[in-house]
């Protein structure tokens, strides 16, 4: 694996653990930790492991972006580190690996927006999820996006607006993370749900994943005009194959890659 | 009306209950089931029936693909009957009448999208949904399209990529149905929700709900341009023409038809 | 400021509060109603204010169009009016101030509508909610729409087809309001909202709410195009300068306008 500065990276299994690394930084995120994230997933997301969790040392998640690196930045630099963050969203979102965050304290900003951009999320009851830019300086304009696709329309407004942190409970409650759990469980339950998430062909779930991404959003009549053609030549392959074949003949699934 | 061999139709006053009469293979939809179904609800809608009642006979409410009708398809085969499933996904919302699924025992795959696609559904406490394709194998590509509009995010893909089943109280707060009752309550309370919803002008209902679907997952601004119309249009008719002179009146409506 | 018939408009700090003031009409909104509460929130957003509250007086918060107005008008006569009620809805969206609805007493059709076009709401215990077209005259399209954006799918279907009222505890659990409070309790919990609200910069704050709007409803990649340039161009501002140096600096910050 690469070597990185700002991040661990850990493989057990089938499982990637990536681990923000700059606690004492509050797991800010400077031009540099956003691209080795990228990285990060990007590598994992070439590798041949099944789940992949998006976790942080120290007391806090993810502040967000670093004010010290964003405000020496003009409008072509600052234009520059959001295209990194997006980009880095988008590949959370693209990598055939099921993603879950693992999130204990606080995710503010485009801390809180990983969270929303991961395909699933644990929290602990130490978490918190705020938009800070909403107490009034940088708007959270970004992170606002995949959050405005996780909970309600007025809560968005109340997040976004207000900036005030939303406790563990809500956030479950309002389906932005999926489940809360004490902080001592947070591993397991983690596990737990990444386990039943990543069961079965490789394959077909990779495809299954990217084909919901590419779903959401749109019309209806147009989701199914996707998903209908990516099912159909989903039957064909040998994942489906043998999970057909297994629930006919009665017997457990030998699930290929 | 139409003979049938895998459901059953009847008409009781202003109410066509459809029923999947296939117990013994837990209502698993094979071709010809999904293309009766989709005929009895197209024919459903060409009366002057004012309700249809989707239910099932037996334990299983639906188990969704038969995968006996499906594992011997190409993918030519595969594709044609996924778009019979989305025809008949299309005409459940098509249809003047108010549907409502009356839920008890499982619902799975194709027969959760069944669920999810109905204008209303009440669950019985036995109730229980799942995207089964997410434990491995033929991914639930389109069940997830329905789905994905009627509860959150994060909820759809713990759903759509673990497989595992919700239960029915779990649905209700999540708003894949409208409410869970006792298994004994289940008719009472499908027939109350249904006859609230099916009160007043048939014309001018069947417009509301078919502008509904037409400006759901759009753009506001765009919603607003098709609503505004239909909406201007709808009041020249006799039934917003009756319901205005009834309040002005103080009188009690005379619905037309 | 302007004079008005059938509303009361008062400034207190930087808080201007708009009361509709047809209690006796149960607060309906007749052409003229409709376009002095669309002049006022046009008035109010070109004012330094940093919030609006949008109230009513009398028991009813707004029963919507007044039928009186309606039964008379032909179809380019509704169409004039829908128009003017579409703008006004609109215009509560694109005024850079923040907007919280204070809501007690039964917000029906374009009323329940005018509580899911504002940022946010606050309930008050004696608050209902209801599309009472559903009941089966002139159906709820338009009401429909930005309700629809607030609460999930099957709820709204449940609503727009019932026309039934939902409680106050309820449309707080489905999102269509922020919170519930005591009728007693309503003004303080308006004001504590709309205080964190409108705290910081007002210019980068009504940047941000302009581009939640833009941005919703739209596939995600679309969304990100426009709020990343946003964000980017948003970081030049004074208000997101400020918002940065102070926390860099470790001191209150001091917001420009």
């Amino acid at each position: 694996m690469a070597e990185y500065e700002h991040i661990l990276v850990k493989r057990d299994d089938a499982t990637v653990t990536i681990t923000m690394n700059r606690a004492r930084r509050r797991n800010s995120l400077t031009a540099e930790h956003l691209a080795e994230l990228r990285d990060a997933f990007a590598e994992a997301g070439g590798s041949d492991a099944t789940g992949i969790v998006l976790a942080a040392d120290g007391p806090v998640f993810s502040a967000g972006h670093d004010f010290g690196d964003v405000a020496s930045r003009d409008l072509v630099g600052v234009r520059e580190l959001l295209r990194l963050c997006t980009e880095l969203m988008r590949t959370v979102q693209s990598v055939p690996q099921v993603v879950i965050a693992r999130v204990h304290g606080l995710a503010t900003a485009a801390g809180c927006q990983l969270v929303a951009s991961c395909d699933l999320a644990v929290a602990a009851e130490s978490a918190g999820f705020a938009l800070p830019g909403g107490k009034g300086g940088w708007f959270c304009h970004t992170p606002a996006v995949p959050v405005a696709r996780s909970i309600g329309r007025k809560r968005l407004m109340e997040m976004a607006l207000t900036g005030d942190t939303v406790d563990a409970a809500t956030a479950a409650d309002w389906g932005l993370v999926n489940r809360v759990v004490p902080d001592a469980e947070l591993d397991d339950a983690v596990a737990e749900l990444l386990g039943r998430a990543t069961r079965g062909s490789r394959a077909a779930k990779a495809l299954g994943k990217q084909t919901l991404y590419a779903q959401l959003d749109r019309p209806e009549a147009d989701a199914y005009q996707l998903a209908l053609e990516v099912m159909a030549a989903a039957s064909q392959l040998p994942g489906a194959r043998e999970g057909m074949a297994a629930f006919l003949e009665k017997r457990p699934p030998e699930w290929p890659d």
